[in-house]
């Protein structure tokens, strides 16, 4: 079966497997076992809600990669991957969620059959989806091979976007002020959070112009007043209230690409410290735009952010961003990259990252963020295009 | 702080608690480390889209529970948590997605500081966040301890629902109900998917009667026609087609429970062979709930099942279905039980299950099913109440 519609060209795909081959070469990896959704999907076009049981893709250097998983996924496999249908290795459901068995026999089998039993597997040890379980499993079942960590090898490997790539960042940015745009319009004392929250995921997967949305990696999180101060809450059917600050975290995301993009909005007259806050975070996420060049280091970012903070008393301990490119859920980041002191990742152009400085004080909180690119040369390009403010609706 | 709106009671959370400790006792646990957010959730109360990083409840036989995780998080954990805010232990931003040192790093620490350096720590090895390196990491700071494996044994407490419970399955199937009903009359040629993913969305968190909706643990899913043999492929934005099978996955979800209901929906006239199929399904479906009893166990279910399928020539190798309550991404299930040949759980009133035995076949699919509660006699009790059938609009 020929798979539908695969979003990227066989070159591109292919430049994606070269890179990652490369990568392991220079770790001294035989075989790569990958996990994680986004980078099983990175590198073969794989798609589907069916991360919740093991599954991945094993990669080698002298034949194509191979998709393994559960036997009913097998038929998203075939229909997604660019991968032949012979490269495509289903397991039988009763491996899935089993005292008895693991799933990971079966591929650890696999592991053997083509040659790799006393050879050095690369496994993503720090990520989502690979459990302690199957880290052990693998480890009884293939005692003669090293197992390597190669924890984010493949995330690493994306963090230059590829012209495809920006296009897919640019259709989720037009979402993603979609969303902002209709927020700021309809937010008012009354409504409904649980309400307005439908209307942005409606507007989220009907997409922007004739591109169609796809899921965020993360639901809209839309804390209010005192609330703000714990940026991951999610929602409930408490209205909108008057005197309160609510800032939107949302994404569009197209083809799994996201354009994270937040702002906070203000029913009523703002009190004086809140003003104050959003002129220091103005102000330095202009200043971080600016560090935000091909040549500089992450931290650099941080530390131009940092200046008018400090100067505004305002004491943040968090990061202040981190890439972007395709995920699935739990996250949207790429978990490679932080923007903070001590990352010394130097920035390149086609990098794109969340920069994201989130005020999250003891009772009170404001997010003003932007998705950003970094170019050939000059601060890094802005995704969306939206005025960079707290939106007061009095 | 006091934690706002606690879903449940005091009484309630003491219930949890104490079967945790008598399952803890069972297996000879001093300490259990919970990382999988659905047994967090269930045990604290805490709730938020956090469980991308690293964090997770300790439990002690004989002190209140302690939520260790992100700092900006804890601000999450004392405003969701019913424990007093002295037993929510932040640690700091740079041990997140970081090379250099790891957040169990601090929770080895909390362990050692509460004097359970030596003892015996339960661990949920196979369970969704708890990585490799999570594990390694603690084996590592904590070499004097004992690691049990205690995968799933907050889960197994939570199989048989309370009251409260079961109250809060009966909201989230209210939404599911009207979800279904808006796709068996908008379905229809032309209708683009995500077009209608996203009025599925609007009504999911818009909730039922007063009732707000929470975000379901999967995304709607509704592949059409060859495609429904993948079960997990998401949306796009291609029109629904006539002469076509669509099913639809969705749940309605009030306060993280769920109740997990599909139906599907023919446009125009179907083939002889899905019909004869839908015929087959529907009597297994009603054949498997007679079984579905207080003192059967999860197999019979299953066996009840597979006879008319069996007699109309049908096979499907995968489980017919798994326990439900209360989830976060990735997956609604509870990792239990599960409704399968040679799985001889005892059914005990208050089980609930998602009776799903989907149809995967090669090149088409459907699914019809009912989330079920097991009652003190007689078959089990359907939440949703919808007829129990194949849609055909021709």
């Amino acid at each position: 079966m020929t798979a539908l519609n695969l979003p990227f060209s066989a070159e591109e795909y292919a430049r994606r497997l070269a890179k990652v081959r490369a990568a392991m070469d220079a770790s001294g990896i035989d075989v790569l076992f990958v996990e994680d959704p986004s980078n099983m999907a990175w590198l073969t076009g794989y798609d589907g809600w069916s991360f919740y049981v093991h599954q991945g893709v094993l990669v080698f250097h002298d034949e194509d990669p191979v998709w393994w998983g559960r036997g009913q996924d097998a038929n998203g496999a075939v229909r997604t991957v660019w991968m032949d249908d012979a490269n495509v290795v289903p397991y039988e459901d009763h491996y899935v969620q089993s005292t008895e068995r693991h799933p990971m026999q079966t591929l650890a089998a696999l592991i053997r059959d083509k040659g790799y039993a006393n050879k050095r597997i690369g496994l993503e040890l720090e990520n989502y989806y690979f459990s302690a379980k199957a880290y052990l499993t693998l480890s009884e079942e293939l005692p003669d091979a090293e197992l390597v960590d190669a924890t984010a090898l493949v995330n690493w490997q994306r963090g230059i976007k590829s012209d495809e790539e920006i296009a897919f960042m640019r259709k989720a940015a037009r979402i993603s002020e979609a969303i902002i745009d209709h927020v700021v319009e309809r937010a008012e004392p009354g409504l409904k959070k649980n309400d307005l929250v439908g209307e942005i995921y409606a507007m989220a997967v009907r997409g922007a112009g004739s591109e169609w949305g796809d899921y965020p990696a993360i639901v809209p999180l839309l804390p209010s007043g005192s609330d703000a101060a714990a940026p991951h809450l999610t929602w409930d059917g408490r209205a909108l209230q008057p005197d309160m600050a609510t800032f939107f975290e949302i994404s569009g995301c197209y083809r799994r690409y996201h354009a994270p993009f937040c702002r906070t909005v203000f029913l009523g007259k703002p009190p004086a410290f809140l003003v104050e806050a959003e002129k220091a975070l103005v102000e330095g996420l202009e200043a971080g735009l600016e560090a935000a060049r091909a040549g500089n280091v992450a931290a650099d970012i941080y530390a131009a952010l940092a200046v008018p903070l400090e100067r505004a008393g305002i004491e943040r301990g968090a990061r202040a961003g981190y890439p972007i490119g395709l995920s699935y859920p739990p996250d949207w980041g790429e978990r490679t990259i932080s923007i903070r002191p001590g990352d010394n990742t130097v920035l390149q152009p086609g990098m794109t990252f969340h920069f994201m400085p989130g005020l999250w004080m003891k009772d009170w909180g404001m997010e003003i963020t932007e998705s950003i690119l970094i170019r050939e040369s000059g601060p890094a390009e802005c995704l969306c295009n939206r005025p960079r403010k707290m939106f007061v609706k009095d």
